[in-house]
């Protein structure tokens, strides 16, 4: 994981999943390629092996469970994701809500199996907690914004700079803005109050473009990373 | 679907994902193109499309969500199991608990879909009231003798027995036991006791010869609903 | 319980508790007294033991666990609701789902207990499997309507007249209806409709005189009931 | 607060509630006035109100819920616990597990009411984490010594040692071991492990003679912090 980092998530969209998600994760993965970018997108169970024999993208899931091999009807597993070709996933997504004990014990069957970890929070108060735990990077959302496409960069940017300096309070955590990003303004802005990526999911995956919103999204990254060092 | 039912579920066993869940779905399939039986297995949402391509059993999903497409981060949608290859999914099972509301709206949707469902249930005072949501199957299993190796047949006839009784109540639903099924006795024994098929998991997973094991359950189960007609 | 039944649910509204509750209830114990109709207050669990001391209503807790005594730090057991002096509890109303196997086992606990129960559920297709499990009434409420201010038996007659027909499939089980229930000519029409009673809370609780509401919803009910015989 | 503090946890136990706990609880008062030493009761929702009355010992809610008020049915509010004559609370005892999120949020409610709060958590991993969220307490508790009469002070000296060395990053929070103490020498180790007090449950709550058992925590907790100074 290194800066800037853009992770798409696919949600439970209709082109989740399918040859929809095929379609899109190849727009996305020209975009990579063209701008020499890792992309991460955070895909359905279902999806995760498909995706990642079609796509040159980095592939995570969008929730793991945290218990271990045995009788757990129903669950998804660190090693699962991995086998099938999972890099890491998110945790604790607003939607997908687990609780601390979960989220640390996730984390720690997660490092075992070298995969990387994305754990998301409402609200700053609680990223220095978080980062205490040492996942990858935390990835900031502020809940009313979510899907509204006002993006949280402009709306409320003292969220992603109280974000950062909670976050630095801990070597080795990344911290991502997410929340109503649509436009490469947006994600120039995130980067700029101190957020090392964005994450994002409406605006890519209900996009009549996602192509050209993909490339305006990294274009800005990359330029606002630049001017950053 | 059409008795003997054999459901064989993964739960998140060690074999129940990557190469292993490959090699002992192959032993299974052995033995179901050798009868002439259709199996069910019930498989980790990351296992759903290569098992689908990789060999001819029925291929259910261990659980679905109930919600629609949209801003949902980490379900897994009937729609999604549907496109990677799964025949239906269990729902409700006791390691996987949902409520009545969501069972309901699932088993909608799956319908909607061409999707079978089983649902699982601990008592029989719940079976009526589970049949009149028309699942394909209910899959009766005592919690206490889940894997305990302590067959429900033998152990607590009376709950298939009642089950049964109670099943009926609702016609077009099929009633399936299961928890401690070790034997081709036992399940001879749960057929006879009017169950429709049987539900087993530790049983297979966890034997040395799994094939084998499978061979006994289905001939049993055969011979039971033979001399049931 | 005897039709007309009036239930009250005081939610977690800022006059469910302390003074304000006790200044409210007095207002309705006052109806009830007038009309010699007994009404049914559901409460905050802290308030039980104070509301049975100061007024002459039937109190319902809002929710109870179904556990037994023993190490379960936070639940409310039916013990523990009617040595304080309620009557009877709500369960699985829309803001406190529970699951299937919880209503059951709490609806048995409080029949040995010589609990009433009120079972709330969102859809009249689920009112015949509830029914089954033999709660004293069933509340039906279009999760839509609750605190809409449009009143069930207006806009969605067909729910309270199919729940109606769902509900005599099991024999001495009573069919409530609620959800944006805001005048008497409301509860007269859910009535005149089959309901046997009626359930609110805002029109109430966030009303500037409720003791006319709760006279007007009174009147109706019993108006509606004697029309009915 | 101040150490040493002695803090009760009455469960759901058969004397949690009723005649049996205010027996109990005026049993504890007893020691609690014989050794000038304020003693923490924390008790079930519906016996807050009439404990408060009957002794003078501090009284916690076991859990509450972070909403606020309004259309919450079920929901145990801070303000409610305050209105009953409730101190403060336990917050996510590991059989009431709550979010991070939800931890937070009920702490903020809890300090503008002035209620006090002790979190629980499983792992020392944990404490630094919770304790920058300015809990008055936590209490650590590895979940398999709960209730087994092997006092965490013996068998996991360890966890209580870490454990202090994580609280003290966070200046103003206190450390509270439990799970197992049985005997006035485990509170007295614990203490001299660097702990500010205990959380007992079953030793007391199932003792023949719970006055002589409290009696001996609460000497054991006065030497010990003695010995400290």
């Amino acid at each position: 994981m290194k800066p800037p980092i853009i992770l798409i998530n696919y949600k439970a969209y209709e082109n989740s999943y399918g040859e929809k998600a095929i379609e899109i994760s190849k727009k996305i993965e020209k975009i990579s390629k063209n701008y020499g970018i890792p992309i991460i997108i955070s895909v359905p169970a279902t999806m995760i092996y498909k995706l990642s024999q079609e796509v040159e993208l980095i592939i995570y899931a969008q929730h793991v469970d945290s218990v271990r091999h045995g009788a757990h009807t129903g669950s998804i597993l660190p090693e699962m994701i991995k086998d099938s070709g999972a890099k890491g996933s998110l945790l604790n997504h607003s939607e997908k809500k687990i609780r601390l004990d979960e989220i640390h014990e996730a984390l720690t069957r997660m490092k075992n199996l070298g995969l990387e970890s994305v754990v998301c929070i409402d609200s700053y108060e609680l990223v220095h907690p978080l980062a205490l735990l040492k996942p990858d990077a935390i990835l900031i959302e502020p809940p009313e914004l979510i899907g509204s496409g006002r993006a949280v960069s402009k709306e409320r940017p003292e969220v992603i700079t109280k974000a950062v300096d909670e976050v630095k309070k801990v070597p080795g955590v990344y911290l991502l803005a997410g929340a109503g990003i649509t436009t490469g303004e947006d994600v120039y802005k995130a980067i700029q109050l101190g957020a090392d990526g964005i994450g994002v999911a409406s605006a890519v995956m209900k996009a009549e473009n996602p192509e050209k919103v993909v490339e305006d999204f990294v274009a800005n990254a990359i330029k606002a990373i630049d001017k950053r060092q």
